[in-house]
Order: structure tokens, then C-alpha cells, then sequence
């Protein structure tokens, strides 16, 4: 095992608390050979006999008396080295690297493939949740057309406590951080960068192709407000921070994009509340499917971990190995060229003809409006409008359009609608 | 193939139609060798070569140039003897025999691992989802502690229709029948047969141990009212038909069941709606999973079928094999053993002294009530009980002692309630 912080020290306890029943309902005897951690004298949470411990990384993937390697350090490097050298060595690995995936997944998943040993990583994406097994294996031969994702707990924690608690993001982010959901500082969560990166992975292993993170388009919840969730809510609708990813037709390319979305309350994303993790799948022949489960966390975490090194063990036992995974390369779409029905909120002088110049730059960019209401605000007025599906392009034309007149005083959030009629 | 009826057709049309496709996705070429039938001369909506029709399923089995058998006859003979040939004859065998596999699945079991050989049953249970494959693979290592499932389409609609529309139960039934979603005969579906086939071959799968469809505790949906939803709404629940697997400590032995449930509506499993499955899985280091999608249906479950057929082709060409399940034998906890909150609906005469008797029985049987309702009904009363949590066999007992009282007119629905506080 290199490295040993959270998830690595749960998978530990599994490992020592859990090996005799492990063993008896699988068969496969799992021991910890060796721990490579940075700081030797770091006090941990688990107790590893010392003579298993080491600060030689690179010992560990070489040593003839380790099968598999569990890499749990995070980031880019030294990781990345270790697991090629650990492929070379022609040893399965087992990784919980998310960022390392989202940045250099090709180079590790070809490095695999041509050393013909298992690379798993379950526990990179959505944590507990076993939605890489089955879109690697269950759904091999399926025809996945669209996934859907709230795969980042922090912000789906912020938007659930908006939305049930009428709270402000900035007090809903506070409280995320008193519990331990968001970092102190919570940009790689709140602005999609964590989400992102998982989308990255996802769309590799759903449609075989070579996307890293920063393919991925990408906005945050920072600029959703109280009134936005409440507009939401009374449209029938909720608002969460998805990770969407699409394939059309072969010429078309792929879409893979991070941005709130408001949902019909409905649709079975709708009811994942709090720090849950949640991801809808769409395929030609078995339609839709959800997979729900804790995003992070040690133990969800360490789970995971735990079956994709009962599987490379099983496989090491008798003599198979497991899907390789090679990506082809695939266009990415821009997102300016995808379309989708949009949420837009504006405040106005309250004046006569204001709602006539408005309504005349959706026309202009051929926006179609669905529905609009006007709410008083003093000298102001709110306008929210829906829009009927539109091309992303023709809609940042209208918002360029929009901030040139002089009556608009303040363009709020643009928020795309998904699943509605 | 043996059978070619709603699965094996769909299967046929994407082995057909997308051969290429899975080809280029997964580097697996399949072809249909044969294709077993009992009436070779009927309409079939998909083409099948004449020379690899036949009506002789036996030769299919041990044919040379067939490398894996798809069983989708259903029913319980001739496809286990065929099965058992199969595995005999060191072939992979995929199934979506529900009936089968809870009937003869420790048998099945134990003769796929004495030979070797992979036996796949996703398409079994849950249609499309790959709930099989995550319980047998990703969670191998996991304490799975309780599944609670969704796991009949058509009592989940009737249900919906019921919650959403104020429907009665048998206007609800006809709709279902109306739409194809209901069988003629619809007992097996209301009556929670099928559900308790389902369940005892997730027993099986999640815990280790020898169940079969007859130790399943098993009630249906035929005496849920229009009003006893409306009460389960007003109190902050739904009503669904749960097949509820529980493992206790290794002395209790498990307990596996089949009866409505009243779920707080904040339940992930409360939002599943019309006709879809999904399955709630709780595990110790995992936390709680979920896995939703299409239950029946031609596309869906064939799509398992290809998923399986996929994983049984890789195994062939790479020299593995997957996971042998060779279940423990283990007690059935009986259902008067196990406790849980009630929800209880009895007619009674509105005179003084009424409601002092009845909750005197409760009283007697050691039965806490936590909540009352009583609403007039001219000179009879309804009392809606909520109960704290008992054992079965005390409200069993409260039953019997309610029913010798005169002033009881009729004692309507007994469920029970999960989840709450």
C-alpha cells in the first residue's frame, strides 16, 4: 500500500478487523505485505506492525513479495510513477487517484493493457458507490448515450440546505465547513473542479474515449442565491450541480460539462439530498438506471478499495485479468454548440418599454421565451424567464445583449433546465 | 440460446444489430451458434437463420461449436436439466430464470463451482439493473447487513397510481392490465410471489446462504386502501411493497420478507415511481447504496443478459473465471421474531368506553402505541393506530384480542413502518 491517510488507514482496519470473514466468503487470504508512507513517525490511527512500514515508495512496487499495489497517496506524483513502475512490474494496481486519473488516465490505462494486468479504481469516483465495475463490465456491451451525475457532496450538502432551509450559500457553505463537508477552502468543490475531474474518468470508462479534466467545461454554485432555489422550487423544479456527459451521433463528438441545472422534482436526481452521491445512466437498450451512494468518506472509500483488490486478487488466483481499458481519441463538443432550455433571472428599471427591449434581444438571437413573470422590487422589477430549448451560443449572445441596455441593471443566474417538458 | 421469447428476441436484435459495435468496444465477437425453440414454425419478430433454429435443445447444451448457453425458457424443466447439462459439459451458462434460480439455486450453484465454470443470472433479478454483479463483486468483501428492494413493477405502479391520483386498488389493477404493466391473472405480481422468488435469490447473493422462495415471508398489496395512503401521506409517508432482507448477529440467522411498507417520504426508495425497480443496500463500511432502474421488460433485461454473455466471453478468451457462490446453510429467523413499528386501521362503534377496551388489548400484549387518530364515520369511528416498535408476535396477538372485541367492527390493514423515528 502506498500512502496511509484516510481512505488508507480504513482499508487497514478492514484488512485487520475483517480478514478471517473477507476470507471465508471469498476465499482469498488478503495481507498487508508492506506500507509506504512519507513521515514514519506520524502518528496513525491503526496500528501497523513496524516492520511493515517503510518510507521506500518505490521499494514497495518492486518487491517480489507484494501481488497487488494500492495506491492511496493522491496527486499527480509521485503516483503516477509509482503505478507505471508497478505495471511494469506486471502488478496489478489499485487506485483511489482521482485527480492522477482526470489528468494522465490514457497513459496509465494503455500502460495497463500492454503489461495485461488489472487497473482498477472504483474508489476514484462517487467513493462507495460501485458504478465503475458496471459501466466497465455489466454495461460493456451497451450503447450509453447520456450520464448525469451529482458526483461532488460538498455542494450537493450546500444546495440540499438552500433548498430545505431557505439558507443563503454563503451560510449553507459555512455550515458545510463546521461539519467537516467543504474544505477551508472550498474552491476545488464549489466551483466544479472536483466534479469535473470525476467527469473526466466517467466519460473515459462510458464511452471509451480520452478526456481529462481540463476537456471538461466547468461552472460552480457561487452565484446561485436563495431566490434562484426559491424560483426553482416554485416551477416545480431543483436545482443541482451536475456532471453531464453525452455522446451523439459518431460525426457529432462528445459533451462532458459541469453546471448547475435545475430538475424536475421528479426526476430521481431530484430526491438525493445532502452529502449523497448520485449518478443516472441512459443506454439504447436498458434505459435508465441510478446509482446512489456516499461520494467520500474512509470507510465508503476503503470499501471500494477493498472490492477492486478482491477482484485483482481473484484474478491473480485463476489466471484471468480483468477489461483493459484503452480510449480512443474523440472530438470534445464546445459547449457554445449544445442546447438545452435555460433559467435566466434579470433586474430592470421598472419602466414602460423596458420589457419590450428585453424580450427584444431574445428575438433578435432567436431565444424563444416559455414563460416569464415580473416581480416588483421598489424601482426595479425582476423578470425570471424560461426559455424553450436553445442553442448555449445564441444564449450568451442574448446576455451580451442584454448587459448593452441601459434599463437592465443586473444579470443574475443563467441556469440550464434539464428533463422538463 | 435456449428459448426465444421476449428476452432471447430483444437479445437477438442487439447481437444482430450491434454486433460490430460491442466488437469494437469490447474486442469480443459474438455469434449466435444456435437457437433452441419448442414451436419452430411460429412468428418470430426477429430473423433467425433457418439453419440455426432447431427444436432439440439437449443437442444445444453439448453442441462443440457452442461455447456459451443463454437460457431464457423460464419456468423450472426443462431448463434446469438443461443448465445442469451445460455446467456439465464445462459451458458458461447465463440465465434469467428467476423462478429457477429460486427454486434450485443452491443446486445450480454447487454445480457451476464443482465444474469450473461461470453461471451469470444478472437479467434474474431487477431487469436491467447490475445489482447481481455489484453484490457478487464490488461489495465481495463487504458485511452486507440489510437489502430492502423494490423489486415488482407492477405493485410499484398500481402503488404510484394509488398515491398520485387517489386511485383505488382495483382501478389502479385494471390500468396496469390496461397498459401491459399487469398480467390477466395478476396474483403473482399483487400477491408478492414474484417479489419473494426475487428476494430469496438476493439472499443468496448478498449474505451466503441457501434461501429459497418457500422460506419467504410474503404478503401482497390487495388490501391496501385509498385510505390507508392517505393517512400514510398526512403522517409523512409512502406506501410500497419492500422485499426486506435482514442479517442479524450470526446466531439469529437471517430473515427475509415480502409485505408493504410504510416509508418516510424522504426515503430514497419513496421517490421510485410507476413501474421501476430499485434496491436499497446496506452494508458497515459502505454505508447505504442504492440501485435503480427498468425491473422487466425485453430491452433491459436483455441488455443483463449481453452484460453477462460479455463477462462469461472474456473469462473464455482470457483464461479466468468469475466468482463461484456456494451458499451456507443458515436459519430463517420466523417472522413473529422480528420487531418493527405498526401502522394500524380498525373500525370500531362510537360509543364511551370503546377506546378504553381497544387500547387495553394493545396494553395487555405489551404493545406501545405512539400515535392515535380517530375520525367519525356516522355511528362508527375509524382509529388509526401508530404503534412504537413491537414484535410481530405481540401485534399478532393484539390482532386476536381486537377481533373479540364487540365493539370492533373490522379491522383493516396492518403495515409496517421503517425508517421513521
Amino acid at each position: 500500500m502506498l500512502g496511509c491517510g484516510n481512505v488508507g488507514g480504513a482499508l487497514v482496519q478492514l484488512l485487520t478487523e475483517d480478514a478471517a470473514a473477507i476470507e471465508a466468503r471469498t476465499g482469498l487470504r488478503l495481507e498487508l505485505a508492506r506500507v509506504a508512507v512519507r513521515d514514519m513517525s506520524r502518528p496513525r490511527p491503526v496500528v501497523i506492525p513496524a516492520d511493515r512500514l517503510t518510507s521506500d515508495a518505490a521499494s514497495v512496487v518492486t518487491a517480489p513479495d507484494v501481488d497487488v499495489v494500492v495506491e492511496v497517496i493522491g496527486g499527480v506524483e509521485p503516483a503516477r510513477t509509482l503505478i507505471l513502475d508497478a505495471l511494469k512490474a506486471g502488478k496489478p494496481v489499485v487506485t483511489a487517484n482521482k485527480e492522477l486519473l482526470a489528468d494522465a488516465g490514457p497513459e496509465l490505462f494503455e500502460a495497463a493493457a500492454a503489461a495485461g494486468v488489472d487497473l482498477l479504481f472504483e474508489a476514484a469516483v462517487a467513493g462507495g458507490i460501485p458504478l465503475i465495475r458496471a459501466l466497465r463490465e455489466s454495461l460493456a456491451g451497451e450503447r450509453i448515450t447520456r450520464v448525469m451525475g451529482i458526483v461532488n457532496g460538498t455542494t450537493n450538502f450546500i444546495l440540499t440546505r438552500m433548498a430545505e432551509e431557505g439558507a443563503s450559500y454563503h451560510d449553507a457553505l459555512v455550515e458545510a465547513q463546521r461539519l467537516g463537508f467543504a474544505e477551508r477552502d472550498p474552491t476545488a468543490d464549489v466551483d466544479g473542479f472536483d466534479a469535473g475531474a470525476k467527469a473526466a474518468i466517467i466519460a473515459s470508462v462510458a464511452f471509451g474515449v480520452r478526456v481529462v479534466a481540463s476537456d471538461v467545461y466547468r461552472e460552480g454554485i457561487s452565484s446561485i442565491t436563495a431566490a434562484d432555489i426559491a424560483y426553482a422550487e416554485r416551477l416545480g423544479y431543483v436545482i443541482k450541480l451536475l456532471a453531464i456527459l453525452e455522446r451523439g451521433e459518431p460525426a457529432n463528438g462528445i459533451a462532458v460539462r459541469v453546471h448547475p441545472v435545475m430538475l424536475p422534482i421528479t426526476h430521481p436526481l431530484a430526491s438525493v439530498r445532502e452529502s449523497f452521491n448520485a449518478v443516472f445512466v441512459e443506454g439504447e437498450a436498458v434505459g435508465q438506471l441510478m446509482f446512489y451512494g456516499r461520494g467520500a468518506g474512509g470507510m465508503p472509500s476503503a470499501s471500494a478499495v477493498l472490492g477492486d483488490l478482491l477482484d485483482a486478487a481473484h484474478n491473480l488466483r485463476n489466471g484471468g485479468v480483468g477489461r483493459s481499458l484503452v480510449p480512443d481519441r474523440a472530438s470534445i463538443r464546445p459547449m457554445e454548440d449544445l442546447s438545452s432550455e435555460y433559467y435566466l433571472n434579470i433586474e430592470v428599471a421598472d419602466r414602460p418599454g423596458v420589457l419590450a427591449s428585453v424580450a427584444g434581444v431574445f428575438g433578435e438571437n432567436r431565444v424563444s421565451i416559455r414563460s416569464m413573470e415580473q416581480e416588483g422590487l421598489g424601482d426595479e422589477a425582476r423578470l425570471v424567464f424560461i426559455t424553450h430549448t436553445a442553442r448555449e451560443r445564441d444564449v450568451q449572445a442574448t446576455l451580451r445583449g442584454l448587459r448593452q441596455l441601459d434599463a437592465v441593471d443586473r444579470i443574475g443566474s443563467l441556469i440550464r433546465v434539464i428533463g422538463g417538458s
